[in-house]
Order: structure tokens, then sequence, then C-alpha cells
């Protein structure tokens, strides 16, 4: 039995409510109604993962907004296409979230689990997730993280450096335990495969290691969408031709409420690591100059603005300049990614592969990789690593 | 024996005087006098090629002057560059060459061979590589074309459809026969691999079956260095990620000589014929608004600059747009791609591959093929096959 | 009594069914219902000229889709905003046409008059405007041409050198009389002034002295929006700061009907030619490289982009660049304009000043001046010209 | 007797061995090499100014280089055009300055001058002044300050606001007293015209009582010469078409020593805070969204490039975009300014007018003006008055 042909398939999304998740979820809805649209979507043609019409979509929001009225304040789409499926997106209203503003400042909301310990936030996470998947008749169920970034946990904590020490931390209510990895211990614990498309520090060891330890497919981290997805096409390109890259500078511009959570300059420390060290592994050697701003300008709204100055040197020292200037979208780059995350880890999941799935490299910044090894960057490699996986079955 | 122990490798150049071929030859140079810059020549670190110290250079051009005199007019390199191998430059003076004004109208020289009966012509093009090879105690010549653009001849012509026709061409004088076909069935004829750094039409059937009978490598067509280059790195990402290109338009201003010469609509055609279907070839599909313009424009001199816009399509119809800026440098880009060219051809030629060299795909825009087979665009699967034939070996 | 006072003004527009117009006339319907946005008016605070609500508009078009409908076809506005003032536009259906193929190729229609003799169709315009201004009880009726860029006439016949030889080719049915002239000319018989925001050339030396001699006020040509706009702009900088222009590369790409008319290379000759000696005027001295493209490119519609690069030299000859991309909307720059020049020279009637108004210099990139007159074209200078008028009132 | 027959003029340069006095230097005297190059020179042809022939130069560095060496370090102009005045260069050596590492952090050199009291340093400066006067047998001397940008003092300070507290500050050796502000004061109590190029904190209320006491002629701050330039050219021109601007996110990258000063957060603030308020004050309207990044990035040295986005709202609410890439050349659009400037302030000495000259704002960020007064920013605003005063003579 394939996966396309094993039914229902459950996303309990991380921040349901936010900018990625509805457009996501609006695509689904169109898709049910007869649209074909399949822009934005590699793996469309590939019929042997789970159809986009069987995926059901849950998860929690700080927010109780449903969908369809979520949807209208992110603007990503235009009235008229939310309009088209609001029906179908007014029946879904986020859960209560498992949230902590001491990870997340800007971020808040009403729609919360009060504070309390540990152990109980993770029984409700679970709770949530065998509700769902009962109520709802879900052969698998995939937890996604889209939600606002935390702030980086001091990761050289002994805490989070093995299971036993984790399950000890829990037990005590250590600090350094976010919320992220609390979703992700318990989505885990419940044998549902977990993708993390945020900068948020979950793939911690002990976590990693209890996704070995139960068979359960984990994916991230940091959705590879705009000026960083461009930044391993070009590099790869210069280091073919042997043009050395003096400098590299990057700007980005964004009004979302994304832009917003990374005004808050711990939150943005987590973002500027993952798109840090992408530059020097394509190339081979360090690029002292490399640059990287994010700023938050609300005129864009989701639009985002993403410029890149590039300095090369080339034969006999000359130098030359690249600039590049994508005016993308946010949330319609990272939708369409998140549904094949999930159709794809779901087919890891049925191939019975447990742990990270580095075959998945393809869609983030920072992935995620066994203990120790280093991820590859350039895009057309994990391109083929991934078609290469696809190919094994 | 490799390659790199052979000894003596002669590169006879058609436009010797011109601005990549004087920036060739003084890199070479500065070699020889001990630099070890690197940049710009992807296949620096092979040992197993012939080394670049191992060229000596020779060839012809409408102009007389000595390299050192030819390279101060270009302005590539700065003064400095120039005057540290002006001795070597120096020594260094163009043989009369094969022109014809119906074929290439702006460029104009006084240092031609009188234009008589084609099989003329080419017995004076073999006799100057026979003496070339003598005189330099050469093991092996290879003959690189970059000189001006020609225009288009007429592809449908009988003469250039098979040998034998062609060779009755020749004896009757056919005026469809291009001083660039005369070069390059010279080459064939005396046994030295060709290739075609520019866009002028070579390739014709009737050369490549000589090249194939008689076992000579020949490759082409256009060197990849700027506008398309990049073109071919970011078209195979916007396919992995499927966005869709509703449209790509591409213009460029240059004001060298190369510049001077696309002025005049015959060669112009040439050129934006090869940039042309690179596009749809990739993406699979056709880009119906995919726009190329070439422009010259002085006060740029070799400083080329190619402006993309492109408009993409992505998941539920939104629209987003990405534009590049590359202020690049025509010659200071192709200069070490013919270096390396000219290493990979005579490595081919010491394995015996003669014919069409697909594997050099890589360094050009419009990559010859057998006849009838379509060439790869995407650069990182050129790069890919190119690395996979080298180590073949 | 002030032009404000005198109560309602019509507005004939040739070409009322196009994109410009339509988002106009949404514009004072918009007005009308009692919206305030006044962005892109900067006249909007001027108490003293008719207020936009007391215009009135009708006009011809080769189509005859009521304007409702006509502006969803252009895709200027959102949907909602049409839909918002729907009922108005839908009461205003455009009159047949004066056009002739010979002078606009690409623009075509079934809404015309049938090519008559010239004085039957100066008739016919005349008839449309008195009946225009008795119906609707105007006080004042004002012509705008807004119609398809015409192909230039020979601006050397005699027929157009002065108002008798004109008269004369009228009664011979001259070819050399284009649709726009029939249009002037009929206007300014009329007593209508008359506004040509198109590159078609109607202020020819016979009319123009038909203006002069009625007292009707006329101003045109071609309504400076987007890259001479800029280009008005940011010369008159570098003049300030005496950085030497060495080059000025421009490309517009633009997906909208103007853009398909302007890829028939006879008007796209007029629009070029309003374009181009825009530099030198306001620089001193000229500029060897301005070069100037327009590419019709279908994926922006009516957003229009606009890219230039500057190459600049500074002290001690130092190089410098300046590149501007501008991603404007052509209709929603004009069609503000339009509105403005309206009221303008509805103030220059009033006031009883005709012929050139020099003073309106400031909307377009070719000012109208009296003949033999060099205009100004620095947009500063421009500006201060036109509030002097005004406050000389 | 005009300025232009009055002889020789001092030029006492804070910073003489910086990048932008350097290359004035170099310019004067390969004017006087007789070199007739004027651009970057806007009132080269105001005869009735001092000739640049008769600038003498002289000044304070923290580097004891000559002007030839330290121009070659700076590599603003290329070797040659140094090699061609490096005699009349290498005779000029910088005096030793009066510093403070408490006030510009990154900027340090052993050619100072110990810090004692202030008085004493005052004396020094004075002596400087005096003794320059007299070697050269100079008619006037103007001191223009170059320096590295300095922290902001604390403005609210009582030492500050009137001349008297000031001069007990002197006497008090009140920290809040600069560097800048201990040149400016001997500047003026020497009767020396002071120009402040820079952004440091100099024309505090005391310092602009006894500019106008001593009847001297002051003139800054911060000069005007890339992106704010530019800005000040753009946002009149918004304004005059009712563009409304929603935001504009303008960011830098350079890598001469000035950016690497303003690396320093401390000195970075200065420089931010003369860039701030420009566009609001143009507009008449404050840009929440006004954003401006300044990042130190050394493979440009002095190349700075300086990115600009605007976000405009048009009729109807329609958003458009215009970008500008200015790869500008600080010390070179510098430079013929500050002889400009240099030329301006004695003739205004030698009119008799002093305290601040507010007709000099043409070449400021942030112009000096009477205490309590609004500066004008718009630079054609600002050209016209200055013209206006040059004609008023």
């Amino acid at each position: 039995m394939t996966a396309a042909q094993q039914g229902r398939t459950g996303v309990a999304v991380i921040g349901l409510g936010g900018a990625v998740a509805t457009t996501a979820v609006a695509g689904v809805e169109q898709m049910r109604l007869g649209s074909s649209t399949t822009a934005g979507l590699p793996f469309a043609h590939r019929e042997d993962l789970v159809p986009y019409e069987a995926l059901v979509f849950g998860g929690w929001d700080l927010d109780a907004d449903d969908l369809a009225k979520a949807a209208h304040v992110h603007r990503v789409l235009e009235p008229a296409q939310i309009e088209a499926v609001a029906e179908q997106m007014e029946r879904i209203r986020p859960w209560p979230a498992v949230a902590d503003p001491a990870w997340c400042r800007n971020a808040t909301g009403t729609n919360v689990v009060g504070i309390g310990p540990l152990r109980e936030r993770v029984a409700h996470v679970r709770a949530d997730l065998r509700r769902f998947r009962e109520s709802e008749g879900l052969d698998r169920v995939v937890v996604v993280n889209l939600a606002s970034t935390e702030a980086w946990p001091d990761l050289t904590s002994a805490v989070l450096a093995d299971l036993d020490t984790f399950e000890k931390g829990l037990d005590a209510d250590e600090s350094v335990i976010t919320p992220g990895m609390i979703y992700c211990y318990a989505a885990i614990t419940e044998g549902c495969p977990y993708v993390n498309f945020t900068p948020s520090f979950t793939d911690v060891p002990a976590l990693l290691e209890l996704a070995d330890r139960e068979g359960v497919p984990v994916a991230g981290k940091d959705g590879k969408t705009g000026q960083t997805f461009i930044k391993t096409v070009l590099a790869p390109a210069f280091r073919s031709r042997a043009l050395q890259v003096e400098g590299w500078y990057s700007t980005n511009i964004l009004g979302n409420r994304d832009g917003m959570i990374l005004d808050d300059p711990s939150s943005l420390a987590s973002k500027l690591d993952t798109k840090g060290s992408v530059l020097d592994s394509i190339l081979g050697y360090d690029v002292e100059d490399h640059i990287v701003r994010i700023d938050y300008y609300r005129p864009r709204g989701d639009a985002k603005e993403a410029w890149d100055n590039i300095d090369l040197v080339g034969f006999l020292g000359q130098r030359m300049q690249l600039k590049v200037d994508f005016l993308c979208r946010d949330s319609i780059l990272a939708a369409p990614l998140v549904l094949e995350l999930v159709r794809l880890i779901a087919e890891a999941h049925r191939r019975g592969e447990g742990g990270p799935q580095e075959q998945l490299g393809f869609f983030f910044k920072a992935p995620v990789t066994q203990v120790g090894k280093s991820p590859e960057h350039a895009l057309h490699v994990q391109e083929r690593i991934l078609l290469d996986w696809l190919d094994r079955r």
C-alpha cells in the first residue's frame, strides 16, 4: 500500500492561525474544490505521495480566530481567494497554545493554556494530538512548527544534551526547555513525524535521540524560501567558475508578523544564526565580509524584499559585482513547501525511517542532521539527494 | 603519459589581438613569472591537465600590433599589470588573418591575407599551423576562435549539409562558406582540436562530420560568461521550486569592440540566437515573454552590465519578481575559461576522443552536440557531466 | 467669479475607454461619493480651481463598452474599487471615434465613424462637442487627448506650416492630417481648451496659430509620468553638483495597451522622440550615449518598470554609477495629472489666456511652447513657473 | 578688490591626512600643474571667487605621514594620479592633532598633542593657525573639519548653552567639550572662518554665539554627498507630484576609514542623526517607516554603495516602488565640495558676514542655522538660495 492509498493524514500545526498556515490551508481547500494550480508545489506530479486533498488540518494558535478570519488579517491572499473557501476555513479553529512570553516576547494572545509544570504541558499537547487523530479518523498525524521564532536557549545546558537529562529536566521544570521543545517531545512521544519550519531551536541532541529511539522522522529547521534560497543557488555557481566571493551583503525588509517578531533582538539572533554559515560551507572558505540584515518595515506586509550585493574577484584579481533584488512573498513561498514536507515526511514514516531526515535538507536553511554531521547546503545537490531518496522506494 | 607530461601545447587563436586573447596571454605570462592567482580558473587544481605554463600562444588578427600594445588598447588590465609582462607580450605578433568584410562588417584591419579562392585560404591557414607547430616544437596545437562575431550563413544551404558537398563548395568558392568555417576546416584537417568561443556558426554538419571522421575533438559555441551563465543557474532553481517563469527580460550594455560589432544587426542576430532557447529548454515550457536586448554603450568599455528582470508566479497564482544586476567584466570572465577549454580539449585529444565534445557544454551558451541531439543547459548538470568525464580517465 | 464657482466643466476625452481615462473617471466618481483621497493630486488643496466633483466626463473611443466594463478589462484598479462606482461608470458610454488605421496600426475597434472627407470628420467632432455641452448643461468643455500614440506625420509638409495651408489641406483631404489634428482643430474651433497627453504630434504650427487667433488655450504633449519624470529630477541635480553625465541608459518594460501600440515601430518613433532631447537640454551639453528602450512585456500589465543606469564622471575623472528602478503604475500616475490639467487649463481659459500654455510644461515630456521657443525641462523649475502663474491671478 | 584678487588663502584641515583632504589637495596640485578638469566643481566658472590655485593647504592629523604617502594608502586616486603630484604632496606633513580617544574610539594615531588642560589645547591650535598664516604669508585662513566622526556630547549640558558657560567650562576642563569644539573655538577666536564637513557636533549655541560676536562665518554640518544628496533631490519631486512616501529604506555599505569609525555605535549615532530628519522636513509629514542603515563592508574601500527602496502611494491608494542604487565614491564627491566651501566661506568673510552661513546649506545634511531656525533641505531650493546670495554681491 503506498502512502497515497493510506487515506487521511492529519497536519497539526503549531501557529495554525499564522500567514503560512492559513495560506496552506486555503490552497488545499481550493484543490478540494477542484482547482488544479500546482505553481510552487515541486512534487505535485508525484502520485506516490499522499494527495493534497487527503490532508486534514488542525493545530494550536495564540489567537482563537477561525482560519478565514485569520487569513483576511494576514492579507496574503486576495479577499476573493479567501471568500471562495471561507466556509471550509471558518470551520477550523485553533486549539489553545502552549506558549511562554519568556521565549517569544512579541507574540502574545489569549488562546493559551495556563503556564503549568512542563509535564502537564506535554500531557496537554499529547491529549490534543490523540483527540485530533481519533475525532478525525486519521491514519497518521504530522506535527509542523510554524510558530513565531523563539529566543535561543542555552545550548550548552546539560539538560538538552541527552534524553535522560532532558526527561529529568521536564520533571524538574528546567527553564531551558522551550515551548517548541515541549511540542516536539510530545509529537515524537505520540509517534507523530515532526517538521520544524521555524528557526527556533528544537533539534537538540536529547530530542534527536528520542526520535531515533522511537523511529519517528523529524526534519528542520528554518524554511529556505527567499534570500537564502537564492544564496544557495548562486554560491555553488560562483564556486563552479572559481569566482572568489570577497564580500556578500544581504538585507531583508519585511512587514508581516514574522518581521515584527524579529524586531526583538533575541528572536533575531536565532534567525541570523541559521542564515550565517551557509555561504562558507558551500564555498569552502570563509567570507569575512558576509553581512546579513533583517529589518521590520511595515509598508510591505507579507511581501518581503531581499537585496543582495556580492563582490567577486575574478581572473588576475579583477573585481566584479552582482546584485539581486528579490521581491518575494514570504508565505506564498513557504506554504507550498510546508505541504510538500508533510507529504514527504509522511512517506518517510511509511517507510519506517526514524530520526533526522537529511534528505529533506532541500527545504531548510539549517538542515537537521545526525549529531556531528555537517549539512549539505547547495540547492542542486540537496535536490539530487531528495530525488534519489524518492526513487529508492 | 598524462597530458600534463606531454610538454608544450600550442594555442593558435583566431582574433589573437582581441581583449579576451590578450588577457589570457597576460595571465599565462604572469604564471610563468611565478604568480599563483587561480581566481576564475575552475580547474586550477587539476594536475592531470596540461599546466598553464606549458601553453604557447600564436594566432591571427586583423591588426598587426604586438600583444602588449593591443592589451593597452583594450584596457581590460591595469597598465601596471601589462607592464609586468610587456617584454613577453611584445614578442607575440599576430599572423595575417583570413577575413571577409561580407561576414563581419564592423571588423576591419590591415593585417589580412588577400581574399583569394577558398582552397588557397585553407592552404594558408594550414601552413600557418604547421609552421607554428614546427618552429615552436609543439606536441599539439589547439585552435581557438575568439574572432568578432560573423553574420549567420544560410544554414539551409546544401553546401553545409555534409562533408562531400562542403568540399565541393570549397572547390566552387561557394559564398556560403564563412572565414570561421575556413579556419575550422583547416584546423581539423591538420589534426588540431578546435574550440569556438564565439557565436559564429562553424558547427555545421559538414564540419562535425569531418571532425568525427578525423577523430579530432571540437567544441563550442559562444562562451557562457555573463547573463546566460546566471540564467542557467537561476532557471533550474525556479524549476526546483516549481516557481513558474511568466516573463524574463534581459538587457546588456557593453562598450568594448564586441559590443561595437554587435551594433551591426546581422552580427547581433547570431548572438541573440545562441541566447534564446536556453531558458525554455531548462524550464520545460515556453516562456512567451522572454526578451533579450544587447546595446552598445561606450561608457563601460569592457565592463559589461547585464540586467535581468524575472516575473514569477507562485502558489495560488501570486506574483513575485526577481532582478539581477551583474556588473561583470567580459574578458575577465572569458579569458580563464578559454585557458581551461584548451587544457580540457587537449585532454580529450590525448584520450583519442574525436567529434563534438559534449562534456564541454559547461562553457557554452549553445553547446555543440552530435547532430540531432539537444544540449543540456543547466549549469550544475553540465558541471557534473564534465567532472564525471574527467574522473572517467 | 472664480473658476471654482463656475459650475460644471465638461471633459471630452479622446480615448475615453482607455486605462488612464477610466481611472480618472473612477477617481472623480469616488470623490463624488465622499472619498477624500488626494494622493497623486498635487493641486488638491487649490480651492480656487474647479472642484473635481464638478467635472463631467464624455468622449470618444474605438470600443463602445461602458466605462465600468472597460475599467475591469484594464485591471488598473481592484475589482472592489470599480464595483464601488460601477453604477455611475456604466452610464458613460464612448461616442464613435474618428480614427484611421493608417496612423495607428495596432489600435482597432468597431465604434468608429466611417472614414469620410476630413471636413465631414471635423464637423462630426464639433457636433459631438456641442451636443455634449448642451445636453449636460456645461459651462465649459475641455478636450483631452488620451488616445493611442499615432505615427508621426511628415512635419516638413507645407500643409502643417500655417493655418491657411492647413485649412486648404482639410478641403483637399491631404493625407498628412492625422485624426489627432482633426480633434484638435475641432476643439479649438469650438472654443474648447485642448490638452494633448499623448506623444502624437498635434502641436503643428498651423494649429498653434489657430489657438492663438481664437484665444483658446492648448497644452501638451506626452505626459511626464515615469522615467522621464525621474530623469528631469535627477539631471538638474547632477548639474548642480557638476557631476558629468557620460552615459544614460534607460529601458522600459510595460504590458498594457499603450505598450502594445508602441510595439509598432512607427508609433514607437513618436514616443522616443519626445523622450530624447530632455537630457541634453537640462545638462547643457550632449550626452552621446543616451539610449532609450521601450519593450512590450505582458507580465506586468499596467505596472510599468523603468530601469535607468547612469554613468557619471566626478572629480579628477573618477567614475560613478547610479541605477534607478521605478516600479510604477502608468495609469495611476497619469490619471490624477489629467484631472489637474483639466482644472488648470480651465483656469487659463477663464483668465482669457489663449495659445500654448507654457506654464503647464510641468506635466509634459515635450512641452508645447510658442513656435521657435525652447521648453524648460527641469521639474523643479517647471513647478516654480506653474506656481508663480497660479499666484499671479 | 574681489576675493579672487586677494591672493593666497590658507586651508587648515582637521584630518589633513584623510581620504577627502588628500584628494582635494591632489586636485589643487593638478590644477597648479595646468589640469583644467572641473568635474565635481559646481562653481568652477565663478571667477569672482578665490581661484583654486590660490589655496594653500596645512592642517592636523593623528598620522604624521606626508600627503603623498597618505593618498597612496587611501587608494581613492590611481597610483599614476598621485605620482603626478607626489613632489608637491610630499612637502605637506600634518601637524600634531588635538585628539581624545574618549570621543572617537577607533581613531588612534601617534601624531598627537598630549592631552592637557582644555585652555592649553586651545592655545596650541591658535598658535598653529598663527604660524601657518605667517610662514605662508596668507591673507586669510579657513579651518575645515574633515576629522573622523566624534561621539555626540550631552547637548543638554549647560556648558554648551552659551558662550559664558562655555568659557567657564574651558577653564574648568569640563568633559563635555569635545576636540572638535576646541578647534572650532580656536578658529573663531583667531578670526578664521570655520567649515564642519563632518557629523561631529560643534555647532553648539555657545560657539554660534561666539561666531556672531566675532563676525566670523561658520558653516556645517555633515557634507551631503551620497544617499542624502539623492534623498533631497527625490523627496521634493514626490511632493511635487503628491506621491505619498509610505516608507523609505536606506542602506549604505562602505569600506573606508570613515566606515570603520562608524562601526563604533557611538559615532554611528551622530551620523544617523544628521540623516534622519531630512525626509520629514521636505515632505511636510512624518514617514514612520524611514530606516537608515550604515554598514562597514571592506570589499568596497572608498567606493560606497547606497541602496534605497522607497514605497509610494499614488492615486486611489495604489502602491508603487522606486529603488536607487548609487555606486559612488565617497571622497571623490566630497573633495570638490570642500574646495567650493572654502572659496564660498572666504567670500562671506570678505563680505563681512559672520555667524552661521545658511546659504551654504546646499552642501550639508544638517545645515547649521541661527539658533531656533529650521533648515531648508530640498536641494534645488538650497541651490537657488546660494545662487541668489552669490549674485547679491
